[in-house]
């Protein structure tokens, strides 16, 4: 599968290093392309791998990964045609995160009645957004047995519901994801409330000393 | 041990509820006292409950919970005279949701940079407040056990370490919740996390149907 990824930061790196691992074809795009971050992956990771602008991952994928830093998001966006959106899946695994006060950090408060997932489904009206793996560490987004033998919870949500089941599998196929501790939050609008519990997260990161954590909802 | 419950809600009553099963002494306070709902709470609870305003509530307590409505919560503190809660651990089970745009609830605007159980501590700073309990439902906060066998998390925050211990304590001598899966997460900063998890831990109780579930942090 040709899969595109936005953003060259340590979750868009690691994303497309595991989708190449599983035999993906991958090409991460970065704001102006040809940059000596994304060359090196490109090296590193082989054959499949190939790099360019926002734009032009964003044609090449027949999925699409959002890895931008939260505050940059939008803008970055900006530099996609939407015709190379259109009618595609778009796993958004952004943060709009607020650092400026100290720990622990808030939602930016732009984002905190509209979330960053509902903003970039508006910004993308012709591709189908799922929020997802926001919620982990990039290690663990990409391989779910690295905590509690997999038997933890990851949060989806978006408007498509084909869409979700689509990314659900994906993640199960590709990450090791088990389908049951996946919960369906509903729609795009519920990004606020998975995008809410990550400033718990990065202070659960400081207590316990590690990132290599997660939560697993129990009845 | 003399308990002060400040809110005769849902989770008031609940927490005085349980409290009188352990052979505590309780008083629930509201805002005039002598209410409808608090006799008949009384009525039921036996002798050893009683009822009053807030500030006789809070007088009579050696141990405080508050259980008011996250938005009036502020407001209703400012009838507590502050010697009645000097020294006093109070436990703040608050939480300042703001159901005006519908679901999911977001964090009332007011409270999303300095939290409500900041605030509280503010208002009260002769007591040690311990923010706990308000990410689960009034009947889980109780008795632990009635979710997986207690194997779930609950966090903790205050500025005095000895006033989270006894409550750590108390919460496993009275409530069955399991030390170990109590996580300190620091000061009373760190309220704005626990409050933050509220809005998912709503829209969970939506989508699986029951609010008898939590979180358990696994690594």
């Amino acid at each position: 599968m040709n899969i595109g990824i936005l953003g060259t930061g340590t979750v868009g790196e690691t994303i497309a290093t595991a989708l190449i691992d599983r035999r993906h074809h991958v090409m991460i795009g970065s704001r102006q392309g040809g940059g000596e971050k994304a060359l090196a992956w490109v090296k590193k990771a082989g054959k499949n791998a190939q790099e360019g602008t926002f734009d032009t991952a964003a044609q090449y994928g027949e999925l699409l990964f959002i890895c931008l830093n939260g505050e940059h998001a939008l803008r970055a966006l900006e530099m996609v045609a939407p015709e190379h959106v259109a009618g595609k899946i778009v796993v958004d695994v952004t943060n709009p995160l607020d650092f400026t006060y100290g720990m622990p950090p808030r939602v930016l408060e732009e984002y905190s009645a509209v979330s960053l997932g509902e903003r970039i489904q508006q910004a993308l009206p012709t591709a189908h957004v799922v929020k997802a793996l926001n919620t982990v560490t990039a290690a663990l987004m990409v391989d779910a047995r690295k905590v509690a033998k997999g038997e933890h919870t990851l949060f989806l949500c978006g408007n498509d519901k084909d869409a979700k089941n689509k990314v659900a599998h994906f993640l199960a196929d590709n990450f090791y994801w088990k389908g049951d501790h996946l919960i369906d939050l509903g729609g795009i609008a519920a990004s606020r409330v998975v995008e809410g519990l990550v400033p718990l997260w990065v202070q659960l990161w400081q207590s316990l000393g590690t990132p290599m954590f997660n939560f697993r909802v129990v009845q």
